[in-house]
């Protein structure tokens, strides 16, 4: 079996490393699984970098959630040819995992691609939208790095409540595929994006979500209505977040991050399977799904963590440990 | 009488204008005021320059906030002699006031300079520290733009509750007083600011207030507890805030604004009379004041309003419009 791992912090391209091992034998109540798909997410590769909320220690194991097929079972509770999803943070960027057969959630048959991507981007678009503002019918939201698979979830789970959405890129060719995945509203980032915004939507948001930082975290701040929320969940321009005092002060906004780990260390077992229940029904069924771009070998990780940090991809980027 | 008007927004020091008025006559229910001291608040000065979250109507008359006496009256509830605070936001950078009685707040006798400082400051001290977070004893609160008068206020309102204040100000000159005035650790602002808290309080913050924005509201931020509380209510620094988004989702930090004036529309008269009841006690009897810099007349406002805002000051600067 393949295993990426890493002997230390750095840049991903030079330290994650191929290694190959042996097979271990199962022990009572645990299952072998081929892996067939782990996605590549930005907070992967940050975490190798050594820049993430959370530093495993090493040599750790790369990736944090994947999908797979059951080969082998020394058990109860799950039948070889299973299609599962790994637990999430179990370094997943291999060909083959052993795990306890508890841990492994059992998942209906469909695009393999989708259900690989079900333990993070999914869950973090439904939480945005329901955990800091109670949004209803005809509310506006907005969002910075819409054309991302979280901002192609988030557009998907607002229309099916009604909830109005305006997406900011940062380039023209991404303008038409969010109206296609049917944005309310598409614009270009930019110092004007607030008047551009009220124009095009005839309303102030009620809740805007920034993945980018920097100076357009300021640019949605100003589109908020009184006492708007602001809730921050990346760093794509590597820019500390920015705004003006006078905006926070005069407008109330109110201003949080969010981290799929620390909601993971606070929902209750009922709260998880409330909300993954939900999820996984719609990306099983294609309501909800996010463009791909396309696909790396194991061999090829040094070249598909480039690529995916690059910024000119059109969709997720995902590692096909046994091929296509 | 003499009032300080501006028929356009811009330039405190240039359009400023002093202005002689006859005086009027009173109808039923007014009473006229000799107003004995004005405090000049740097947001006064910012509403001056149009930069403000309110924009009076112009030509408007200066000031916010006042203190004066009762000199004749045509009605009943106040007597001739009686000192009176001005109604917040009654344009108070004047020699008369006339007013309706109902407006005016009767003061016990008492040191007029602390007396008149009561609408705005000692309020945004005590509802900094009770409208965000759940303070207990022993918890700490961090503050930057600590000699302030609502940094000094935020020291005593605090210590009288047993909950500890990092003081944080831009001099080492202003190191002392701090100490002086009942501070629990006083530091000079830095990159490593977070490192020399921790060091000195032994704890993270559970609270920061911010009235610098900028770097410093970024340092602040790197003192917090996770899930802890940055509110900010002033921007002297004139710069954006900033803070790394890392921080913001890793450690759950809650950023919010603080203006008086939303306080005001929002309270109901109960909570009003309860928090200037008790703060009007405690600056009478002389438990809660703020450092004095010094005082100007009506005719020396270019000066007074340049002198308030160049930072170098000791204290509060005050407007005696009828002479010491």
């Amino acid at each position: 079996m393949k295993q990426i791992v890493y002997h230390q912090f750095g840049d991903p391209a030079r330290v994650l490393e191929v290694l190959e091992k042996d097979a271990v034998t199962l022990k009572a109540g645990q299952a072998r699984v081929e892996v067939l798909r782990a996605p590549i997410n930005p907070s992967d590769v940050i975490q190798v970098a050594g820049q993430y909320g959370v530093m495993p220690d090493l040599p750790a194991v790369a990736g944090n959630e994947g999908l797979g097929r059951v080969t082998e079972v020394n058990g109860d509770g799950i039948a070889v040819g299973q299609l599962v999803l790994l637990p999430a943070g179990a370094g997943t960027w291999v060909s083959e995992v052993v795990a306890d057969i508890h841990t492994l959630a059992a998942m209906p048959e469909g695009d393999l691609d989708q259900l690989a991507m079900l333990t993070v981007n999914p869950a973090t678009a439904h939480l945005l939208l329901t955990d800091f503002v109670d949004l209803k019918e005809g509310d506006w939201v907005i969002q910075s790095a819409a054309n991302s698979a979280v901002g192609n979830y988030v557009v998907q789970l607002a229309k099916a409540k009604g909830i109005k959405t305006a997406c900011v890129v940062r380039r023209d060719s991404a303008v038409a595929e969010m109206e296609e995945v049917g944005a309310d509203a598409v614009l270009v980032d930019g110092p004007d994006l607030a008047k551009r915004v009220r124009q095009a939507a005839g309303a102030k948001m009620k809740l805007a979500l920034d993945a980018v930082a920097g100076e357009t975290f300021g640019h949605l701040a100003e589109t908020l209505e009184q006492g708007g929320t602001l809730v921050n969940y990346g760093a794509m321009s590597m820019q500390p977040i920015s705004m003006p005092a006078l905006n926070l002060i005069f407008n109330d906004i109110r201003v949080r991050g969010f981290w799929l780990v620390h909601w993971f260390s606070n929902a209750s077992k009922e709260e998880r399977m409330q909300v993954y229940g939900s999820l996984t029904q719609a990306v099983a069924n294609g309501t909800l799904h996010a463009p791909i771009d396309r696909h790396f070998s194991l061999d090829e990780i040094a070249e598909a963590v480039t690529y995916t940090m690059a910024g000119e991809r059109k969709g997720k980027v995902l590692l096909a440990p046994n091929g296509m």
